[in-house]
């Protein structure tokens, strides 16, 4: 059954997301510097910014949604739905999709909204006084910017799951007419 | 033939985008206020912070994409594809499917990023020393809230109308074999 090499290609790129949420959340999770001043000493670390603080949140749950995804993959690949798609494996395909999209935008959203505020960390905003702060913490920041890397390599992973259960709801649809079943 | 109906739906949706990414364009970029201080007056615009010029453009730029869709739209309910899908009608649901994920990721990216650089502006960071802005500028930041509103609205009729170009595009594949045509 050709079948297998598409749930093959989907285990192998949910596998793949899993691990780069896992090292996105852990790369902000541990990042920390601490600066010496003349005064004081100052730590920076993800809480810092409430932006970073929500990534590692939703890259934690999206690693976890994954791993529950790939379980059903594997309980999928044990059963053959040869022949009997029309019922629950419907049902199950339309929960998946969505599912799929609502995963891929939220951990999206988080990535680009930490993006935006290191961005602001970089530059600074010179209309608004809020001055930089990359210069004084560097190294925190360039972890920071390796793990953003991550997590977008990580949307870019579940984009394209995402496609691929589209293809798995979409493909049982006839062509010709509108939500019509296959073989009905 | 029951496919117009899904057409019918895509316009409907892709109207509806347009007029949304426009008004948000327009509430963004129209949106001024001016304070007068002791020593000087400040005008707060939409230039003020990076985010917002480029959810600007990019709103503006989505808006084009899915007039210049429309268009596509009308000029295929105009022919009939009755029969004939195999050939070049599949290229332009490939060609549709992907430019409508790309539209869609991009546009959400820029809305969450202005989301983000708009919540500093409303909370500020205190270990940054980033003050709050939004306590003297209300009625910009109220605006640009609405604006932000009417940005996810968009990106919500946008990440529809690209489930149904998915649609288009995976019902014209075998529900048994990976990547084989129906009908072949």
């Amino acid at each position: 059954m050709e079948l297998k090499k598409i749930m093959k290609t989907e285990i192998l790129l949910r596998i793949c997301a899993v691990l780069d949420l896992v090292l996105t959340a852990c790369l902000v999770r541990l990042d920390t510097q601490t600066k010496r001043f003349t005064f004081f000493d100052r730590k920076a670390t993800f809480r810092d910014l409430d932006a970073l603080q929500v990534l590692v949140y939703v890259a934690t749950v999206a690693a976890g949604y994954n791993l529950l995804q790939l379980i059903k993959c594997s309980v999928s690949a044990a059963v053959s739905f040869e022949g009997n798609w029309k019922g629950s494996y419907l049902y199950l395909a339309w929960v998946c999709f969505l599912l799929d999209q609502i995963a891929v935008y939220i951990t999206f959203m988080a990535n680009s909204a930490a993006l935006q505020a290191s961005l602001l960390a970089v530059t600074g905003a010179k209309d608004f006084q809020w001055m930089k702060l990359c210069n004084t913490f560097t190294r925190f920041c360039v972890q920071i910017g390796g793990s953003l890397l991550c997590g977008y390599m990580a949307c870019l992973l579940m984009a394209f799951t995402s496609s691929i259960s589209a293809f798995n709801l979409f493909r049982l649809y006839s062509p010709k007419r509108f939500l019509l079943l296959k073989g009905s």
